[in-house]
Protein backbone atom coordinates (compact mmCIF):
# COMPACT_ATOMS: atom_id res chain seq x y z
CA UNK A 1 0.00 0.00 0.00
CA UNK A 2 1.54 3.48 -0.89
CA UNK A 3 0.87 6.40 0.96
CA UNK A 4 1.81 10.03 -0.09
CA UNK A 5 1.40 13.31 1.75
CA UNK A 6 -1.09 15.64 1.33
CA UNK A 7 0.67 18.42 3.37
CA UNK A 8 3.12 18.77 6.06
CA UNK A 9 2.88 20.18 9.43
CA UNK A 10 4.38 23.15 10.75
CA UNK A 11 5.94 22.94 14.55
CA UNK A 12 7.61 24.14 17.47
CA UNK A 13 9.82 20.77 17.27
CA UNK A 14 12.72 20.52 15.30
CA UNK A 15 14.05 17.30 17.73
CA UNK A 16 11.91 14.72 19.58
CA UNK A 17 13.69 15.37 22.85
CA UNK A 18 11.44 18.78 22.62
CA UNK A 19 8.08 16.93 22.06
CA UNK A 20 6.58 17.57 25.66
CA UNK A 21 5.70 13.86 26.85
CA UNK A 22 5.42 11.39 29.68
CA UNK A 23 3.08 11.82 32.43
CA UNK A 24 0.84 14.63 32.91
CA UNK A 25 1.65 15.97 29.34
CA UNK A 26 -0.44 18.66 27.92
CA UNK A 27 -0.23 19.34 24.16
CA UNK A 28 -0.84 23.01 24.34
CA UNK A 29 1.27 23.67 21.32
CA UNK A 30 0.62 25.78 18.55
CA UNK A 31 1.21 24.47 14.62
CA UNK A 32 0.28 24.61 10.97
CA UNK A 33 -1.05 22.29 8.95
CA UNK A 34 0.01 23.24 5.58
CA UNK A 35 -1.72 21.72 2.71
CA UNK A 36 -0.67 20.85 -0.68
CA UNK A 37 -2.49 23.12 -3.21
CA UNK A 38 -3.53 19.89 -5.38
CA UNK A 39 -5.39 19.09 -1.84
CA UNK A 40 -6.77 22.31 -1.23
CA UNK A 41 -10.20 22.22 -2.27
CA UNK A 42 -10.29 19.37 0.04
CA UNK A 43 -10.48 21.64 2.92
CA UNK A 44 -14.19 22.86 2.04
CA UNK A 45 -16.01 23.39 5.38
CA UNK A 46 -13.20 22.10 7.44
CA UNK A 47 -14.04 25.54 9.70
CA UNK A 48 -17.28 24.58 10.98
CA UNK A 49 -15.17 21.66 13.40
CA UNK A 50 -13.52 22.38 16.58
CA UNK A 51 -11.55 19.48 16.21
CA UNK A 52 -9.58 17.12 13.62
CA UNK A 53 -7.87 14.11 13.49
CA UNK A 54 -4.75 14.33 11.80
CA UNK A 55 -2.89 11.08 10.38
CA UNK A 56 0.61 11.33 9.91
CA UNK A 57 4.10 9.43 9.69
CA UNK A 58 6.80 9.06 12.14
CA UNK A 59 9.01 10.10 9.27
CA UNK A 60 12.31 9.90 11.29
CA UNK A 61 11.50 6.53 13.04
CA UNK A 62 13.10 3.37 11.21
CA UNK A 63 12.13 -0.35 12.18
CA UNK A 64 9.84 -1.01 14.92
CA UNK A 65 9.54 -2.81 18.47
CA UNK A 66 7.27 -5.06 19.51
CA UNK A 67 7.18 -3.74 23.53
CA UNK A 68 8.90 -1.25 24.87
CA UNK A 69 8.71 0.62 27.68
CA UNK A 70 7.21 4.19 27.17
CA UNK A 71 8.06 7.32 28.77
CA UNK A 72 4.93 6.65 31.00
CA UNK A 73 6.26 3.87 32.83
CA UNK A 74 9.26 1.83 34.01
CA UNK A 75 7.62 -1.51 32.56
CA UNK A 76 7.41 -2.53 29.04
CA UNK A 77 4.14 -2.73 27.09
CA UNK A 78 2.98 -3.87 23.42
CA UNK A 79 3.37 -1.87 20.78
CA UNK A 80 -0.42 -1.50 20.56
CA UNK A 81 -1.11 -0.74 23.71
CA UNK A 82 1.18 2.45 23.68
CA UNK A 83 1.72 5.64 21.47
CA UNK A 84 5.16 4.53 20.52
CA UNK A 85 6.48 6.02 17.10
CA UNK A 86 8.60 2.56 16.54
CA UNK A 87 5.16 0.94 15.30
CA UNK A 88 4.93 -1.73 12.31
CA UNK A 89 3.51 0.82 10.25
CA UNK A 90 4.55 4.33 11.78
CA UNK A 91 1.47 6.42 11.78
CA UNK A 92 0.86 8.98 14.19
CA UNK A 93 -2.56 10.00 15.25
CA UNK A 94 -3.52 13.10 16.94
CA UNK A 95 -6.26 15.40 17.87
CA UNK A 96 -6.00 18.93 17.46
CA UNK A 97 -8.09 22.03 18.23
CA UNK A 98 -9.02 23.61 14.89
CA UNK A 99 -8.36 27.86 15.72
CA UNK A 100 -8.39 29.19 12.31
CA UNK A 101 -8.06 28.16 8.19
CA UNK A 102 -6.21 30.90 6.14
CA UNK A 103 -6.09 29.39 2.72
CA UNK A 104 -5.11 25.76 2.71
CA UNK A 105 -3.27 26.24 6.20
CA UNK A 106 -5.02 24.85 9.42
CA UNK A 107 -3.78 26.50 12.23
CA UNK A 108 -3.98 24.36 15.04
CA UNK A 109 -3.64 23.97 18.88
CA UNK A 110 -2.14 20.63 20.47
CA UNK A 111 0.69 19.89 17.56
CA UNK A 112 2.63 16.70 19.20
CA UNK A 113 4.75 16.11 16.01
CA UNK A 114 7.88 17.58 14.32
CA UNK A 115 8.15 20.19 12.53
CA UNK A 116 8.16 19.37 8.72
CA UNK A 117 6.35 16.23 9.39
CA UNK A 118 4.41 14.46 6.25
CA UNK A 119 0.52 14.36 6.90
CA UNK A 120 -1.24 11.27 5.48
CA UNK A 121 -4.79 12.45 6.49
CA UNK A 122 -7.07 15.11 8.20
CA UNK A 123 -11.00 13.85 9.14
CA UNK A 124 -12.89 15.87 10.96
CA UNK A 125 -13.53 14.54 14.82
CA UNK A 126 -17.01 14.08 16.18
CA UNK A 127 -17.86 12.38 19.11
CA UNK A 128 -16.29 11.70 22.08
CA UNK A 129 -16.69 7.94 24.25
CA UNK A 130 -18.89 8.21 27.24
CA UNK A 131 -16.38 9.04 30.08
CA UNK A 132 -18.32 6.39 32.51
CA UNK A 133 -17.00 3.92 29.83
CA UNK A 134 -13.80 4.83 29.42
CA UNK A 135 -10.40 2.61 31.03
CA UNK A 136 -6.92 3.17 30.16
CA UNK A 137 -5.54 0.48 31.62
CA UNK A 138 -1.67 -0.10 32.06
CA UNK A 139 -1.16 4.00 31.78
CA UNK A 140 -3.84 4.65 34.90
CA UNK A 141 -2.12 2.05 36.74
CA UNK A 142 1.51 4.05 36.14
CA UNK A 143 -0.19 7.23 36.98
CA UNK A 144 -1.85 5.53 40.32
CA UNK A 145 1.80 3.99 41.19
CA UNK A 146 3.56 7.57 40.84
CA UNK A 147 0.71 9.10 43.77
CA UNK B 1 5.52 4.86 1.97
CA UNK B 2 4.52 1.81 2.41
CA UNK B 3 2.19 0.20 4.68
CA UNK B 4 1.41 -3.22 5.33
CA UNK B 5 -0.84 -5.09 7.13
CA UNK B 6 -0.70 -6.00 10.73
CA UNK B 7 -4.03 -8.01 10.67
CA UNK B 8 -7.58 -8.20 9.23
CA UNK B 9 -11.07 -7.05 10.78
CA UNK B 10 -13.94 -9.89 10.66
CA UNK B 11 -17.09 -8.49 10.45
CA UNK B 12 -20.76 -8.67 9.50
CA UNK B 13 -20.36 -6.67 6.66
CA UNK B 14 -19.28 -7.98 3.36
CA UNK B 15 -20.18 -5.43 1.29
CA UNK B 16 -20.35 -1.27 1.85
CA UNK B 17 -23.99 -1.39 1.47
CA UNK B 18 -24.35 -2.86 4.44
CA UNK B 19 -22.74 -1.16 6.20
CA UNK B 20 -25.09 1.35 8.61
CA UNK B 21 -24.37 4.83 7.55
CA UNK B 22 -26.04 8.58 7.21
CA UNK B 23 -27.90 10.08 9.96
CA UNK B 24 -28.26 9.02 13.37
CA UNK B 25 -26.26 5.89 12.67
CA UNK B 26 -25.03 4.10 15.96
CA UNK B 27 -22.45 1.47 15.11
CA UNK B 28 -23.06 -1.06 17.64
CA UNK B 29 -21.83 -4.49 15.23
CA UNK B 30 -19.67 -6.57 16.71
CA UNK B 31 -15.86 -7.68 14.95
CA UNK B 32 -12.96 -9.83 15.79
CA UNK B 33 -9.35 -7.85 14.68
CA UNK B 34 -7.34 -11.00 13.99
CA UNK B 35 -3.90 -9.60 14.35
CA UNK B 36 -1.08 -11.58 12.41
CA UNK B 37 0.98 -13.85 14.48
CA UNK B 38 4.00 -12.44 13.35
CA UNK B 39 2.98 -9.10 15.50
CA UNK B 40 0.69 -10.87 18.40
CA UNK B 41 3.27 -9.88 21.33
CA UNK B 42 2.31 -5.79 20.37
CA UNK B 43 -0.57 -6.69 21.80
CA UNK B 44 0.57 -6.96 25.58
CA UNK B 45 -1.16 -5.14 28.29
CA UNK B 46 -4.10 -4.21 25.53
CA UNK B 47 -6.92 -5.83 27.62
CA UNK B 48 -6.62 -2.96 29.89
CA UNK B 49 -8.16 -0.79 27.77
CA UNK B 50 -12.11 -0.03 27.37
CA UNK B 51 -11.35 1.46 23.96
CA UNK B 52 -8.89 1.99 20.54
CA UNK B 53 -8.33 3.35 17.95
CA UNK B 54 -8.11 1.23 14.96
CA UNK B 55 -6.30 2.23 11.35
CA UNK B 56 -7.61 0.49 8.56
CA UNK B 57 -7.42 0.89 4.29
CA UNK B 58 -10.75 1.41 2.31
CA UNK B 59 -9.04 -1.85 0.55
CA UNK B 60 -11.92 -1.55 -2.38
CA UNK B 61 -11.89 2.24 -2.90
CA UNK B 62 -9.90 3.31 -5.81
CA UNK B 63 -9.00 6.84 -6.44
CA UNK B 64 -10.62 9.97 -4.72
CA UNK B 65 -12.45 12.92 -4.98
CA UNK B 66 -11.64 16.23 -3.63
CA UNK B 67 -15.13 17.47 -2.67
CA UNK B 68 -18.41 15.39 -2.28
CA UNK B 69 -21.89 14.55 -1.33
CA UNK B 70 -22.09 12.38 2.07
CA UNK B 71 -24.67 10.07 2.92
CA UNK B 72 -25.41 12.48 5.70
CA UNK B 73 -26.14 15.70 3.56
CA UNK B 74 -27.49 16.68 0.26
CA UNK B 75 -24.41 19.58 -0.41
CA UNK B 76 -20.76 18.92 -0.89
CA UNK B 77 -18.45 19.05 1.59
CA UNK B 78 -14.41 19.15 0.88
CA UNK B 79 -13.19 15.39 1.94
CA UNK B 80 -11.15 16.39 5.09
CA UNK B 81 -14.84 17.49 6.36
CA UNK B 82 -16.15 13.58 5.84
CA UNK B 83 -15.63 10.25 6.58
CA UNK B 84 -15.34 9.29 2.92
CA UNK B 85 -13.67 6.41 1.74
CA UNK B 86 -12.60 8.08 -1.57
CA UNK B 87 -9.35 9.83 0.34
CA UNK B 88 -5.91 10.80 -1.29
CA UNK B 89 -4.98 8.06 1.40
CA UNK B 90 -7.46 6.14 1.78
CA UNK B 91 -7.32 5.21 5.66
CA UNK B 92 -10.28 4.64 7.60
CA UNK B 93 -10.03 6.00 11.55
CA UNK B 94 -12.44 3.68 14.07
CA UNK B 95 -13.13 3.64 17.72
CA UNK B 96 -14.14 0.69 18.97
CA UNK B 97 -14.60 -0.68 22.03
CA UNK B 98 -12.67 -3.62 23.99
CA UNK B 99 -14.70 -6.71 24.50
CA UNK B 100 -12.46 -9.05 25.22
CA UNK B 101 -8.99 -10.36 23.98
CA UNK B 102 -8.35 -13.84 22.65
CA UNK B 103 -4.75 -14.75 22.23
CA UNK B 104 -4.12 -12.52 18.84
CA UNK B 105 -7.77 -12.05 18.56
CA UNK B 106 -9.78 -8.35 19.58
CA UNK B 107 -12.97 -8.99 20.35
CA UNK B 108 -14.74 -5.73 19.64
CA UNK B 109 -17.87 -3.37 19.26
CA UNK B 110 -18.12 -0.68 17.39
CA UNK B 111 -17.02 -1.93 13.55
CA UNK B 112 -17.73 0.11 10.38
CA UNK B 113 -15.47 -1.75 7.93
CA UNK B 114 -15.58 -5.17 5.77
CA UNK B 115 -15.11 -8.25 6.49
CA UNK B 116 -11.56 -8.50 5.36
CA UNK B 117 -10.23 -5.26 6.09
CA UNK B 118 -6.72 -4.59 6.67
CA UNK B 119 -5.71 -3.24 9.67
CA UNK B 120 -2.73 -0.65 9.73
CA UNK B 121 -2.46 -0.05 13.20
CA UNK B 122 -4.16 -0.33 16.53
CA UNK B 123 -3.60 2.27 19.10
CA UNK B 124 -5.39 3.08 22.44
CA UNK B 125 -7.86 6.07 23.29
CA UNK B 126 -6.82 7.80 26.17
CA UNK B 127 -8.96 10.79 26.26
CA UNK B 128 -12.01 12.99 25.32
CA UNK B 129 -12.51 16.53 24.22
CA UNK B 130 -14.04 18.62 26.70
CA UNK B 131 -17.64 18.04 25.68
CA UNK B 132 -18.12 22.04 25.69
CA UNK B 133 -15.76 22.54 23.33
CA UNK B 134 -16.51 20.16 20.27
CA UNK B 135 -18.24 21.48 17.54
CA UNK B 136 -19.58 19.39 14.23
CA UNK B 137 -19.67 21.85 11.54
CA UNK B 138 -21.78 21.24 8.40
CA UNK B 139 -23.19 18.01 10.42
CA UNK B 140 -24.49 19.72 12.95
CA UNK B 141 -25.97 22.17 10.35
CA UNK B 142 -27.55 19.18 8.03
CA UNK B 143 -29.01 17.71 11.10
CA UNK B 144 -30.94 20.62 12.42
CA UNK B 145 -32.05 21.12 9.09
CA UNK B 146 -33.71 17.57 8.74
CA UNK B 147 -35.89 18.53 12.21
Amino acid sequence: MEMRPVGHARTPFGDTAEVPKGHGTRHEAEGVLEILPEFAPGLQDIEGFSHLYVLWTFHRAEGFDLTGVPPTDDRPHGVFATRSPRRPNPIGLTVVQLLRVEGAKLHVRGVDMLDGTPILDVKPYLSNVPESELRRGWLAEAEARRR
